[in-house]
Order: C-alpha cells, then sequence, then structure tokens
C-alpha cells in the first residue's frame, strides 16, 4: 500500500530555531518528539536562497540554474515537471494547504493554449498541486486578492476589514488601543488582533485537517504555514512566550563589518541589515520570531494527532522542513540572499511510521542533503521509477532506513539577486547579479560573477566569521572548490525529454532501424 | 515594410564546399553570385555537431546545453520558443518546406493536454513552422511513413514501389539493370533513378515555389533541404559532373591515426570513418557529394528566379547556411559529432536587396559567428523587440550593415554523442559522452568529461593535426580555455521567463508593493 505523505514546510525557519537541533530557548516539542520518532537530517540545505527559487527546486527536484525561477516572481516554465506530475500518475492525490510562491508564466501559458482555468492550467500555475487552499500569505493592501479565503473566513467570524489579514492577523494595537501595523517591526512585540485559534498558522492547520477527513489517499498533502516569516506578528499567548533573555547572542564579528566582501556589503546596508544590526530590534522581533515557531510546532502537533484520530497514522509519512533560514542580525544581516549557514541550513526530519524505519527512529543523519532530494524521494516512496535524467537530486528513502549509498560530497545553492536593490549599489547588469555556493564537509566556497571568491573553514570557523580569500593562503582549495562548481554546471540536466534508459536502449542501433550510414 | 525571409538550409554541406569559399573545383556558380550581391559571413559556427542538435540550436537561438535537445531524436521542450513563436506574432507567416529533424516532447504535449491535431500541436511539434512540407528526408523501409508526400508525388509519375524513395530516389541500376540501393557507398557513381526534376532537391523547391506563389507575406519560408546529406545519390546529369581529379586531398596526417585522443579514436572505429579513411570511397563518394552540391546550387538559382518573377526579390532576404558539415574522410572521420573546422564551420551567405545594405555587397565579414544568430537576426528584421533572456545569440543584421558592434570573441559548440557506438567503446555512461569546444580567433579547444582535453592552434596549424595538450607546454592557454568555458556555462540562459527590462522595473520595488521587509 502506498503511503501518504504529509509534507510539512515552515517559511524562513532557521535550522537552528529548533529544540532538536540545539537551541537552548525554545520550545518545540512536538518536532523534537517528531526527531525521536524519525530521522533527523542536520545537514540539509537549500538550493535558492529566497522563498520562490527555493520552492521551485523543492518541487522539481532541479537546482534553480535549472529550472530557471531562481527569484521571487520569476515564472516557473510551463513544462517543468513538479512533484504533482510525478505522483499524480501514480495514484497519489497531491495538494497543497498554504504557500507555494509559484509564479505562472501566463506568456507560455498563452502560447500553448492552455486555458488557465482548465484542469492541467490550475495544475501548471500551481506547482502541479491541487490548491485546496493556496495562500502566499503576503497581502498589502496594494495587492490583496478580493477573494481571499482566510479574509473572508475572519470576516465571517466578526473582524471587520477590507484586509483583515493586515488589520487583525498582522496588526497589534497599542498602549491606547490604536491600531499599529505589524509590517513595522517596532510593533512585534504585541499580541496579534486575532485569537490563536483565528491565525493564519491555525487557519491553515484547520485546512489541512479538512483535507485529511475528506481525502482517500494516498494522498501527498503539502501544509505550507507562512510563519514564522515577516510580518513578525504573533497571536497571544505566543507573542510573549519569549524575551530578550532567549536571544542567542548576535553571531558577526567586528571584522565582518570592517571589511566585508562587496556583494555582502551592499546588502549590510539594506534596511533590513541595519535594521537588525541593532540590539533593540533583535531583542524584540527575535522572541516575537521564536513565538511563531512554538506556535508553528503547536499546530504541527494537530495535526500528528489527526492523523492518529483518523487511524491512519501508521501510514503517512512526515516531513518537516522549510524554505530557508534567516540572518536575524547574524553577520550584520537581515533577511536572505546570501549562502552563510543561517540561511541555506534548514531543518529536515522524516518520519516513516512503517516498520520498514525502525532501525533509524530517533538518528540523526549528517549525510549532505539538498531540497531537490525531496521530488526523488517521494517519488521512490510512492513506487515509481526514478528520472535522473530531470530529477538532479537523489532519493533520501535509502539514508532514513539506516542504509550508506554512495552519496555527495558537497551541496550547491545559487543566488540570483536581480530584484535586489544591492544589484544596483554594485551596479550590476541583472546577468551579473549571480552567486554560487560550494559547500563540503570541511569549506564553504562562494563564488560572485564581477567579485573574488569567498572562503571559510568550516572546522576552524564554524560561525563562518573569517572569509580566508583576502589572506591568500588557500590557493589549492580555492582552485578544488572552482572545479567543484565547474563540474556541477556540467552535471545540471538540460537534456531533460529523454532518459538514459532509452538512450541505452539507442545506442548504436541507427543501422538496425535502417540508416545505413557509413557502408561500403 | 517587413521583408520576407528566405532561409534555405542545406544538410551536412561543408564551409569549404563552395567556389565562393575557396574550393577549387566544385561549381557553384548561383551561391557564388548571392556572396557578390550579399555578405558571406565565413566564419560562422554550429552549436552542435549533429543535425538535430545543430538545427533545434538555429530554430531556438539558444546553445544545445540550454535547449537541451543535443542529439538525433531528443525532444525539444514542448515550451521552447521557436522562430515561428518569435516571428508569427509580428505578422508573418512562418513555413516549412523541408527537413527539420525535430522530434516532438509527446509526454509533455500529453502532460499539458495539447491536442496534436491543433494548430498549437502541430506547431509545437514543428519547431514553429507551418508545414507547408514536412520531409525529414530519410525514410528507410523500416520506417517509412506511408504518407510521404513525396513518394506519392514519384508513385503518381509512374515510379512503383511500395517506397520509391529509397527505390528510385536513393538507388541505381547495376550493369545489368540490377536495382542497387544508395545506402552502401560503393553503389553512388552512378545516377539516381529518378529524372533530375523529379529528385528530393527539385521536388522540395517545387514545393517552396508553390509556397512563394500562394503566400501574401510577409513571410519567413524555411527551405531544408536534405541534400548533399547521404545517401549520396546524385541524378543525373550531377553523378558524374565530377571525378576523382576533383577530389582534393584528405585533411589528415599519419600522427594523427598514431596516437589518436581516445575519444577520436573511438570514432575512427566506425565504419563511416574507417570507409572515408580509404581512397576508393573517397574517390567515388565525394564526387557525388559535389555533384549533389551543384545541383543543390541550381536549385537556389530557380527560387532566386522565382523571387524576381514574382517581383518580391527587392523584399525578400536570402540567407543560405547549412546545419553542419561532413568529415569526408578527414582526420581519418566520417560523418560527424566532432569538432574539427570540417564539422563545425558552415557556410553563411545574407543577401539583403534592400538599399539599406548596398554599402556591403560582396563583403567578406570574419566575425564569429554562430548558428544561434539567426533567430534573433530574422527577428530584428522583422522589427521585434530583442529577447536576450531566452535568445543566446545576437543578429547580425548591424554586421551585415556594415557596423562594428561589440561581438564576441569566441565560439562555442557541445557535442552529446551518448546513442554513438562511441560512447560503448569508452565505456561512458550517457552522462559522461559529453564534449565541448570553444574556439576563439586563434585557438581551438575542446574539453571532454572522463579525459583530456585537445588544443589546436590555428594560427600556425589551421589544419588541426596538432594537438598542442600532450606536448604540455600551453598550460596558460588551457586555463584560460577553461575559464572562457566555464563562463560560458554561467553566462547560459535558463531564467527564461523573465525579461532584464522587466527585472529592471522591478528592482527595489517590494516595498512600494506593499511588502515592508526590514522596517523599524
Amino acid at each position: 500500500m502506498k503511503p501518504n505523505i504529509l509534507f510539512i514546510m515552515a517559511d524562513q525557519l532557521r535550522w537552528d530555531y529548533l529544540g532538536c537541533n540545539g537551541h537552548p530557548h525554545i520550545k518545540t516539542p512536538v518536532i523534537d518528539a517528531l526527531a525521536k520518532r524519525g530521522v533527523n537530517f542536520t545537514r540539509t540545505f537549500i538550493q535558492a536562497p529566497v522563498c520562490g527559487g527555493s520552492r521551485m527546486s523543492f518541487y522539481t527536484g532541479r537546482y534553480a540554474e535549472s529550472h530557471g525561477a531562481g527569484y521571487n516572481g520569476y515564472p516557473l516554465r510551463i513544462d517543468e515537471k513538479t512533484m504533482g506530475d510525478y505522483l499524480r500518475p501514480l495514484g497519489m492525490r497531491v495538494a497543497l494547504v498554504g504557500k507555494t510562491h509559484m509564479t505562472v508564466d501566463n506568456e507560455g501559458m498563452a502560447r500553448l493554449g492552455i486555458d488557465p482555468n482548465s484542469d492541467v492550467g490550475v495544475q501548471v500555475a500551481q506547482c502541479g498541486f491541487e490548491p485546496y487552499e493556496r495562500d502566499d500569505g503576503l497581502h498589502p493592501d496594494q495587492s490583496v486578492d478580493p477573494n481571499l479565503a482566510y479574509n473572508k473566513w475572519l470576516r465571517q467570524l466578526g473582524y471587520r476589514s477590507d484586509n483583515p489579514w493586515h488589520d487583525f492577523a498582522n496588526s497589534v494595537e497599542g498602549d491606547n488601543g490604536e491600531v499599529l501595523s505589524g509590517w513595522a517591526m517596532r510593533n512585534v512585540g504585541r499580541p496579534a488582533r486575532v485569537k490563536e485559534e483565528h491565525s493564519e498558522t491555525a487557519y491553515m492547520t484547520d485546512r489541512a485537517i479538512s483535507f485529511i477527513d475528506e481525502a482517500d489517499g494516498p494522498w501527498c498533502l503539502h501544509v505550507s504555514y507562512i510563519k514564522p516569516h515577516w510580518p513578525y506578528v504573533a497571536p497571544a499567548p505566543y507573542h510573549d512566550m519569549y524575551s530578550a533573555r532567549d536571544v542567542i547572542p548576535a553571531n558577526r564579528s567586528d571584522a565582518e563589518k570592517a571589511s566585508p566582501h562587496p556583494v555582502v556589503a551592499a546588502f549590510m546596508a539594506h534596511d533590513e541589515s541595519v535594521n537588525f544590526s541593532r540590539d533593540e530590534v533583535r531583542e524584540l522581533v527575535i522572541p516575537a520570531y521564536m513565538g511563531l515557531i512554538s506556535q508553528f510546532d503547536h499546530h504541527v502537533g494537530r495535526l500528528v494527532a489527526h492523523l492518529e484520530k483518523r487511524g491512519i497514522a501508521d501510514n503517512t509519512i512526515i516531513v518537516v522542513t522549510s524554505d530557508h533560514g534567516d540572518y536575524l542580525g547574524d553577520h550584520w544581516l537581515g533577511e536572505k540572499d546570501l549562502f552563510h549557514e543561517e540561511i541555506v541550513r534548514i531543518p529536515m526530519i522524516v518520519v516513516d511510521p512503517r516498520p520498514s524505519a525502525n532501525a533509524t527512529r530517533g538518528s540523526k543523519v549528517d549525510a549532505l542533503v539538498e531540497a531537490i532530494d525531496l521530488a526523488p524521494t517521494f517519488l521512490d516512496w510512492a513506487g515509481g521509477e526514478a528520472e535522473p535524467h530531470r530529477l538532479e537530486g537523489r532519493s533520501v528513502a535509502p539514508l532514513a532506513r539506516g542504509e550508506t549509498p554512495p552519496w555527495r560530497d558537497a551541496a550547491f545553492c545559487d543566488s540570483d539577486f536581480a530584484p535586489r536593490h544591492a544589484r544596483r549599489t554594485l551596479g550590476l547588469q541583472p546577468d551579473q547579479a549571480r552567486a554560487y555556493m560550494v559547500r563540503t564537509e570541511r569549506w564553504k566556497y562562494v563564488f560572485y560573477e564581477e567579485y573574488p571568491p569567498q572562503l571559510f573553514d568550516l572546522v576552524t570557523d564554524p560561525q563562518e566569521l573569517t572569509d580566508l580569500v583576502p589572506g591568500g593562503k588557500h590557493e589549492s582549495v580555492l582552485i578544488e572548490m572552482e572545479q567543484r562548481l565547474f563540474a556541477w554546471f556540467r552535471s545540471l540536466r538540460s537534456r531533460v525529454g529523454i532518459s538514459d534508459a532509452e538512450i541505452e536502449r539507442r545506442t548504436g542501433s541507427a543501422k538496425k532501424r535502417g540508416y545505413l550510414f557509413g557502408v561500403w
């Protein structure tokens, strides 16, 4: 019997903000318990340091350099296969509750005559997921959809506003009852203007539970929460579960600030970096961020309990992960876009309830896992045939069973920061705003178009505070890393239309098929 | 007024087998005259050394590494934009007479619900061309389409056979009237069993003339001849227009044969290489090949004359080119797949009849032009907006007008030889059978997966007889060439869904759109 797959994603959740991953103060009892029941992949890396690009890699199983949608708002090609395309033909219902950050290629859809309202049109626009509830979670007044389901629901509950997402779920009240927007970080220490059970995290959980109740299975349900992504507004009681005392020290050094790499310097000048570099900001915002994580943890618990209640826990694999981290002031930076571990390393906890996984319960696996591994893993779990000519990741199912297959010795991530203001500061054209990470067991190498690379020794400097390139002593490592990056480019799969097996079958067969070239 | 574009392609026509390009014996008066009326781009290079891959680069304006259909039979992605997609919205009728070697991605078409019989389905299956007459030109008995138009026509003319393409157009008669197949090269000195005016080259010309007669314009017509591609059977009088005396010496050396590069050695062992290395074969086949070229030249003349007759010559730009060359025994090789000039360098003659091109008539341009430049050139001629985020070539229209815009200083080509027997000889997996060429003014560098590179000095060794890598004296050049290849990989356009201009417009605009991240 095919298992169900409950594919849970948080947004902007750092690897190190879970109890099971070593945070000294945060409370994530549910996820910690899942880690004890499953496998904690402790070195999992994203493929693009921004929501949209990272998610397209999760959903396609391909590097951003391959799928081409490396930044938010870049359309995904119409014919990129996604999780739904892989799993649906195997008899699974593949659905979404929450965020994908998918931008559809409307031009391609029109050129190919695909009706956006047809089944295919909808799937193509939703990364192959059935949009049981699509909600990308950010709804500024300027662009809020008048039909946003969450807003309709809030209005039904009595929250009166054109945009209760902003005015209630992501706003707070001041000392005199005035409404203060959660967009301004100074306001996030106060509770959201919605009850906890009316917050986005609660609502998406309710919707996921509805899906589980109505679906027959086998299914793959992507429950994709917007939080702890900004606006960092948490409902009571999570808004003050933590205080400045619970904030771990910023991972940064004066030397980093004094002589930054030019690209990093341009990002340090962004508002979010300047603000997150201030202790006042960190001490207010990080507790709220932590509260949102504990709330997320609580609702993951509701999902787990519901699987039990429905009697399908024994046949539902649970994956808990995130699309990227959040600098929160580390390295004098805010937000994401670059490659420090705070951004590229994500939680990845896999709980396979089936007896075949009993041997590995509670174990940690430190193999270099990539976000692109999930699509081939799901395909593997669903009993499908591997498609290595297209899927650039590989199934972690053997690792999760305790096997030790040959495995990669480097993880890769690439950043297209063309739409960021930093590009203008640097005077780069859109094509030049590219950077690539190679991360081995020991080294982290960052290649920048137009600028020198960076190199960090993760053994002697796990905090990545000292870029070794200016010191000039690691020439052979730099050459090796550059060669790895060059080999990676060559290994990308653009020949997606034909399988290796089919090529093997055809090799040297032209003459058998009647094409008698070169015959005397 | 938009010009028409008559885009003429020969198949397997070497650069140096035209009078205007210096062949001492071949008669190509029509093309030579076109060169005098237009611009002869004397250093034009293909992007994949095989029909299908090369043509997909012509039609998409993208390197094979980008479009992913690098070998014959590899399907082109459904959403790769092709010439027709660029030109049709500008009001041009874009049609095909002859060969494209397009393989459609049936799986992708089914997944996207595109009906193969719909207008879109047909265009997608035909590289965006309206298939006025699609004929890929190779029709062995095992796979001949019972509805092949050329065969129906031959049967109407009285050529009685299930497959007159083979039994008449590509067969000859022996001394005793027996039918001998043109697949066997020993037979190609004799005339085809069809009259010249019933040969494939004549038929395709007739069909092109029919199109020109019925089309209103502006149009882009791709007249894509199968010949001088094998089977090397020419009709009378072209079958004996040339003899062994007209065959130029083979470009090869004993040293090449004695210590070949491992990949080249594997190709030297193929039948076509072994046979073409024999003088007996060259002296019989090359005259037939030359006859087919003179026949092609004659029919290009019919097309040119027909433009005059219809009164549209003044507004029809003519392009004459080829998809790749033919080793014909040079370097002890037959066929193609590798990167010697005999294969990668193609004719490219552009005749723009409009007064704006008067200054350059009869000139030669030695800038490094690539096959991928035609799609953007056509877009330019048609008055469309450049799409550099997708099109990897660049318009040669300025060069053709005598301007000297900044231009590339290296041409690139990549070979996927996975389906060739040589891969098995070498013991490579399908993914490992890859090679890449970097060709600058002075150097030709070939990078092979799994093997050392090759390097030729085109100034001191224009015949490419001496690979400098074993000598070990050009380390700095090798490093520079590898860096160029690495930079080329990074420059490929996978972010095809959004233009640079649109990114420029969005840069730093998130806050204006209401996404107030990082604000205190």
